[in-house]
């Protein structure tokens, strides 16, 4: 086994010293990720995140899940909505929408910021994941956010009412279309961004976090090299359910899951992770489907996923990386 | 003579008729043009604007004069600075700043908005001139707000800190340097924006605001066909001095004159359009260089300058109009 510590008890002695790489999708994975790195240092957890979201609205290139992360590890996000920066203000939308623009997309001032200064290093010629590591760094953060891919890769809703882009689905349409289908455009030919591979190949620990396993890490899987190391790699490889009781914490994974005619629930997680995961930490409230997901090869951990503040995000980050462990000792 | 009103007393009447071209900077043109709009239909009113100011910040482009002008004419600018947003905040500079840019130039988030959708507009292929009239539209201006050109043009000051953009040495520097020479960028090829010189054919007067006639009147007139046209124009051709007793009301036009060697006067400005004006407005406090500037065979018409309130605004304008009107009769 890869793992530098071995025969460790789990104890956060142990946990501390080991290398993180994480799936991470937007408000459940940063979350479990603020958790993270209160049990590991920043600067042992690189994080893969979703850029099928990016859009560009009025000449500016928008994350929206990175932007997430971002905030949140850097102490900034509004706590309530789970996006946006704390105290922000709408002023600049507000005159936008005097111009004629339709304000759709809830950008805050202070976000526009990261907004304006992303575009210009992009139009300055660095790719996506460059100026991810300047804006990251610029607001102290260590932990290593890493795009999945610097390719063109979008995330495109096939809807009722024809093709979204993800937000416009998701903020514009509210979730509303029925999905008849998600296309990830330009996965065909995505290279995983600079240090995705390697991230992966030097982590001590794998894991998907908490997100939408269709919308948020499917973008992120669709990279074909990413899907294909995980599927070879003997590292331990863990996921966090994002539904509990048969219901997404946040977000409409539940409702596309039925729309694709899939049944929300962690099993149907598990089946969309099965040709790679090792070990899922599920619910207590979803422990009748243990059976099932262990009849997949996966070893089931069960315990309280709702991270309702800082104490259970890092209880939860704990637990995983115990059933990561364990699962290979 | 080109007059539509022939004979006409200059009641308020006959000047409602009037259609006036002006050419304008900032905010000393801004407080001029809003009292005109009280006695002339914005629909008869053409302003050609200074775009030598221009710069680009964060990857923005930025109109400050043109910007002055749009925000005083509808009824936005902020009142005390005479520039900006009213209430605006500062909160996207303020992270911007925490990225790591230096926030000299104070962009406002309702100012930004501005910036963002003449940018995107640029973007999109369309000129300065269509970009500022669509900016204008939206916000229900009625005035026609012509850029000078549509050419590169850029206003560079030649200082003993060595050359720079307008705005470093007017807003980072704050008119600190000591100027040794200005240079207009680009005036060499720059072609009036469409509309300029047919507004200035069309116009009963052609009004020179009170603006710095270097840095601001200076980077209009040096696109050669439209002083080339005021040097030929049969029409009314009035200026109102923006320098009152040896003093510029607004801005560094006092200073500059001296380092270029100039005495700050209303003389000085009247000899810097002496090849093309017919008669210049004069502050009362400055009735003793009546005799010099008629020498000039400029004619002379002494009023009350400064406007501090919309009443002096209005009544500054209407006293421009009736002395360009009587010089006709």
């Amino acid at each position: 086994m890869g793992l530098k510590i071995e025969g460790g008890d789990g104890s956060v002695e142990d946990l501390a010293r080991l290398k993180v790489a994480a799936l991470a999708g937007g408000v459940g994975a940063a979350k479990f990720l603020r958790g993270l790195i209160e049990i590991v240092p920043q600067e042992n957890v690189s994080v893969i995140g979703n850029v099928g979201d990016d859009l560009t609205l009025y000449g500016l290139h928008i994350s929206p899940d990175l932007d997430i992360v971002m905030y949140t590890l850097a102490g900034l996000v509004c706590r309530e909505k789970g996006w946006g920066v704390e105290g922000d203000s709408f002023n600049c939308l507000n005159m936008l929408s005097r111009y004629g623009f339709d304000p759709w997309f809830k950008l805050g001032d202070m976000d526009l910021a990261t907004h304006i200064y992303r575009t210009y290093l992009l139009k300055s010629g660095l790719t996506i994941s460059q100026a991810t590591l300047e804006l990251c760094k610029r607001l102290g953060l260590k932990v290593k956010l890493i795009p999945a891919t610097d390719s063109y890769l979008r995330t495109i809703i096939i809807s009722n009412e024809g093709r979204l882009a993800f937000q416009e689905y998701f903020v514009k349409r509210r979730c509303e279309p029925k999905v008849l289908d998600v296309v990830f455009e330009g996965a065909d030919r995505a290279e995983p961004a600079p240090g995705v591979l390697e991230s992966l190949e030097e982590a001590d620990v794998i894991v998907l976090c908490p997100s939408n396993p269709i919308l948020s890490i499917g973008p992120i899987l669709a990279v074909k090299a990413i899907r294909r190391l995980l599927r070879r790699s003997q590292k331990p490889i863990v996921a966090v359910s994002p539904i509990v009781a048969g219901r997404a914490l946040k977000g409409p994974a539940d409702k596309i899951m039925l729309e694709l005619g899939l049944k929300p629930s962690a099993l149907t997680v598990a089946e969309l992770y099965r040709d790679f995961l090792k070990v899922f930490v599920v619910d207590v409230r979803d422990g009748d489907l243990k059976p099932e997901v262990e009849e997949l090869g996966i070893e089931v951990v069960l315990t309280d996923t709702i991270m309702s503040d800082l104490t259970k995000q890092t209880a939860l980050a704990r637990e995983t990386l115990k059933a990561a462990l364990r699962s290979h000792m």
